[in-house]
């Protein structure tokens, strides 16, 4: 393919991630969910996360997706949200992976919040190590835990 | 507490995730594995990650962890790795959780080190979306999915 034709198809808003790294990066963690707009809701109306992109469908997957982080799609790590368009029922968890986790500044404002989009407290708010932050982890709407980390030092 | 006897207890490394935010962030996604030490040189050599902390005990809950990542605990997500001390066999992988993703400027050379370390192909590099990156799947030691996603134009 010549170099013009090559420019032709390049789509800039597909490469999102970056066209000119120079080295490797953490880009998102992905998720399947059952509800796309309640999932959305829950992590951006609850968990204060921002949508990345518009959500998109991928045809050949047969998946509508989008993309939920805090900041940027440059700092830091996002979420991916995944509908299977002929996916029914509950999805399921094995016993290897354990969730992902999130910084906030107010633990147990965060958690209530959450609790209040459907949330399921697993741990309520704990020091796990002495001298350290409190931790606590919920269950979201479809059942993957989330863990949450005191990052702002209140006594 | 007296603000004395509180300050006697704090311990600042076990606040590496921030003492001072303002807001939420994104910090790390967790992966339980058979062999510590073998996932730790397959993300560490293979992928390229730093060790982001010395791994660590957690006696209450009989497990090692620690964190690896491409930056900084700042910049960007890291990965928990945790092993169980009482844990035998493989783990199990539902249907929800998906991959965590991972962009490389050389997504040919990413996934050729990453088997040469032991990882699976699940996908070859492959442009999904005409006019966008190419997308590579892997699973690691332990059949967690990785994607890598290119993030350098190289036409």
């Amino acid at each position: 393919m010549s170099a013009e034709a090559n420019s032709d198809t390049f789509r800039e808003e597909l490469w999102m991630w970056g066209q000119d790294d120079d080295k490797p990066r953490f880009l998102h963690t992905m998720i399947r969910v059952k509800d796309f707009d309640a999932a959305l809701d829950f992590y951006i109306d609850g968990l204060g996360m921002k949508l990345m992109c518009k959500p998109f469908d991928v045809p050949a997957r047969r998946v509508t997706a989008t993309f939920v982080g805090f900041d940027s799609l440059e700092a830091g790590g996002c979420v991916e949200i995944v509908h299977l368009w002929d996916h029914e029922g509950d999805f399921t968890h094995g016993d290897g992976y354990g969730h992902f986790s999130v910084g906030t500044p107010d633990i147990e404002g965060t958690l209530a919040r959450m609790v209040a989009k459907g949330a399921e407290v697993v741990v309520e708010p704990t020091v796990l190590i002495e001298g350290g932050p409190a931790v606590a982890f919920f269950k979201d709407l479809d059942g993957y835990q989330v863990e949450l980390i005191q990052t702002k030092r209140t006594q």
